[in-house]
């Protein structure tokens, strides 16, 4: 059933010589099947179809795009138990997760489709002609957003699913009207094989043109290079390491003639302040939640909390023992690759061998095992501020904490910190109203705030930011989870005394999509 | 009056050794007042006072940031003649000419004064909480745009008062609740002088704090490289030079720690296709209006047309004739300045000098009067195609028509266009409807298209799209005129589960801002 071959729109190709093979941290062995490497002319050919995809692509309406996302969704789920399977020995998540996220993926290719059949995503904007306005009459100017062309998407280790070949940049970068070349993640090779074959099967029934989709194998950073310089990529969506979103956004400026945006979701070890009087009153419930959080997925979130802040107190011990015994609880789980698993136990070490950071729960050494298991580190706000390295995320279940002095030491120690994807605030309305600057400041740091809550599970809505500042993304300005996503991958054009016959479909006056535009600077669903 | 200081917030700086003084190509002498470079201390102090400012001015009200707009406008009026004299003599252009770029530069401030009163442009989309959903609860999720932090805005030559110090970016960026530091323009350091200490006024009287805004004055490439590579800069708005966009745009990328987004807008020669039918019918009236195009403002705008596309038929020499005719009857004119003019002779020179361009009308050398007088030049499809210096800007008043056999062969030429801020079709609706393939290549390349008119003329409104793709602009996503130009300086922040007391105004259930809305996907101004 898994063949290993790449997806050059809808021809299946095997042609280079390399193969690679799939290998399984769950049975510690190679999964069946052998997959071919694309060669350059693969990858070249790949990009050429999406271009000549895009003619099309880009005219279809939105109604047709929602189908087409609809009918993916729909290919995903008839996929059956064979998904979960692959994608449970690919990267060792549970099946049950595995299955949430499936129903993640569908839910959010079906979110696409549904801002689709509503349209006012266009961001339509019309200032109607003045013709005898003095000194100089004005021209009727329309306003909507198009889209910019193939995209290149490279999935994420960590969601096999959901930010993978038929994840949250693929959803939304196929809603603007973009093809996409994904780019398949070497740690789930079947399950992109799986998932591919379903987006082409769904292209086919849909009637999309050939090279709407297409999927390549990888090996090493070269294919995914090849695809980032070629000049008919427009832009890029890519979540994981830091070192690897960089080497492609460096490309796609200094290796291209014309730069692309490369929205690259890369590192964030997600600050979490622990309030003096919600420890007070809830100890042990936020210890265990603040452990599961820690502990969920092994670790392996983006949005995983790798930074605590505390104020010391009467009460900061036995906080920080009764969180290592809930931590000490879980047991060590099989992570998402070998790789990762050895760069775990490495940072880990790491964090743990920086002056002034003491282990509170060391977690044992399971790397041969392919596996996982909690530490919990501490250090003074002073030693924070002043080592940047304890920035540095350690991808997996360890957690630092940094114990201030009070409300200044905590404000002055935030101040220090990087770029994040989330920041999370516990406390009761007390200290919320006391650490009220200390939120502030990391309103500044991110891209979401969260009240009395922790950072993993993120919603995919339309009010969802998952962004912020470097290092965390390359574009604070632009999420990559919930519908505003697909912004990422449109760019307004400007239709100026058009001829009405000529005008797209969201500018007509009559406004046959029935989308909420701005026309002379007031919103209206009305005809004009 | 003019004494040639640095603004560094409301501090008045010259500890600089290095002075400059203003020359103007009109008087052919240096002009009164000798200006003070910026030290690197004083740039990096300004930088710190914007930092400092952003505390309080990211938090002062909507209603307040327009009256600090609406009271820079009133006060670069209150300047009066002195400010229409000295920047007619430090850039050439006519008086008329600057009295009527002062009222876009007053209309443009008071136009985002208008935006921040009505509020929408936070753009604020919730999702209410789902307590009750299954498998998960939904948070509550509410997101809006907040201001980056500082901003440094650099000015351009051929708009000193719209495009420079209290022009587009200065206000897109002060209406975010930015603090800005503009380097002033070395064209223009009198004009700066006058309309800064125009906005130290306007803060001063509106209670901003200091550091809201500051000037320094640059020579050199030096200042403006160290401005943006300081830390605490967020993001650039720069208009000007390919060069020197693209050496702030790759600082900003490669010699930072944090990235930045330059917003850079460059280089544009702004094609216009000249269609059969409308060449018949109306030969002589387009022949003028083309002509006055290309040398409105002796050419010096972004929008100039430096490109004509014809398809050779009977009529096209004719037409070309007549359109030379009408260049030759515009007499020389000064240019803005000195390397202005200079990079003008030997832009032309470098066109004219191309293998199978042929001169129509080859215009006289007036450099050494620091004038510019137009010319025409003439080439083959082919031989467009084939020679991309063809496509370099030429800034001045001359354009090249390239001739193309027929249809397929124009839009075949129209393919290999660089990214474009414009395009312009001139045709009867016969001539539209016949190269509608052709219409849809340009609306690929540029950011507005324009049917039956000339590309020069930027409305400043709601639905101007001034951008375009790669080399028109770094990132097309984006316009640096018209309202949406704000949208460069903000990005999104999520607040979930926020206790209403601590969410700002435009995410609170009363909508206090009365503002327009997205929540639970529908758009509304109620309050919930």
């Amino acid at each position: 059933m898994i063949s290993g071959y790449n997806f050059i729109g809808f021809d299946k190709r095997a042609s280079g010589e390399k193969k690679v093979a799939a290998f399984s941290t769950v049975l510690k062995n190679n999964l069946p099947g052998e997959f071919s490497v694309a060669t350059e002319k693969e990858i070249q050919e790949a990009v050429a179809k999406a271009t000549t995809a895009f003619e099309i692509y880009q005219r279809t309406s939105f109604a047709e795009r929602a189908e087409f996302l609809d009918t993916i969704a729909d290919e995903i789920i008839q996929l059956g138990d064979a998904l979960i399977e692959r994608a449970h020995l690919e990267s060792g998540l549970p099946e049950a997760r595995i299955t949430g996220e499936r129903g993640r993926t569908v839910g959010q290719l079906k979110l696409f489709a549904a801002l689709l059949r509503e349209g006012s995503f266009v961001e339509a904007i019309i200032d109607t002609a003045l013709p005898d306005r003095k000194p100089l009459p004005r021209s009727d100017l329309r306003r909507m957003m198009l889209p910019i062309g193939p995209v290149a998407v490279f999935g994420a280790s960590n969601f096999p699913l959901a930010f993978s070949t038929a994840g949250g940049d693929t959803a939304s970068a196929l809603a603007a009207g973009c093809p996409v070349v994904v780019k398949a993640h070497g740690s789930h090779l079947g399950t992109n094989q799986l998932v591919a074959s379903a987006i082409i099967r769904a292209a086919e029934k849909c009637n999309m043109p050939d090279g709407v989709f297409s999927s390549v194998i990888g090996a090493g950073s070269q294919p995914g290079q090849q695809l980032v310089k070629n000049p008919q990529i427009k832009a890029v969506g890519f979540t994981g390491s830091f070192s690897g979103g960089m080497s492609l956004f460096k490309a796609a400026i200094n290796e291209r003639e014309e730069p692309i945006p490369v929205y690259a979701e890369m590192s964030s070890i997600n600050p979490v302040l622990v309030l003096p009087n919600k420890i007070k009153q809830d100890c042990d419930t936020i210890a265990s939640q603040i452990s599961a959080s820690i502990t969920l997925g092994v670790g392996q979130f983006c949005t995983n909390p790798g930074l605590l802040f505390v104020i010391k107190d009467e009460n900061t011990d036995s906080f920080i023992q009764r969180l290592a015994q809930a931590l000490q609880q879980v047991p060590a789980a099989t992570m998402l690759n070998e790789s990762i698993c050895a760069a775990y136990h490495e940072e880990r070490r790491q964090l743990l061998s920086q002056q002034g950071v003491t282990a509170v729960l060391h977690g044992d050494d399971a790397k041969n095992d392919f596996k996982g298991i909690a530490s919990l580190a501490e250090t003074s706000s002073e030693n924070f501020r002043q080592n940047n390295a304890l920035q540095n995320e350690v991808f997996g279940p360890t957690s630092l904490i940094v114990v201030c002095d009070n409300e200044a030491d905590l404000k002055n120690t935030l101040q220090a910190l990087k770029g994040q994807l989330t920041a999370s605030i516990i406390g009761t309305v007390d200290d919320l109203k006391q650490f009220k600057n200390c939120a502030d400041v990391l309103v500044q740091k991110v891209g979401r705030v969260i009240y009395n809550g922790l950072p993993t599970g993120v919603e995919v809505s339309h009010a969802m930011m998952h962004g912020g500042p470097f290092p965390a993304t390359t574009f604070a300005h632009f999420t990559s989870v919930g519908t505003e996503a697909i912004k990422r991958f449109l760019r307004p054009v400007c239709y100026q005394d058009c001829p009405h016959e000529f005008l797209p479909d969201g500018l007509k006056d009559e406004n046959p999509l029935h989308i909420m535009r701005k026309v002379n600077g007031e919103f209206t669903r009305d005809a004009m």
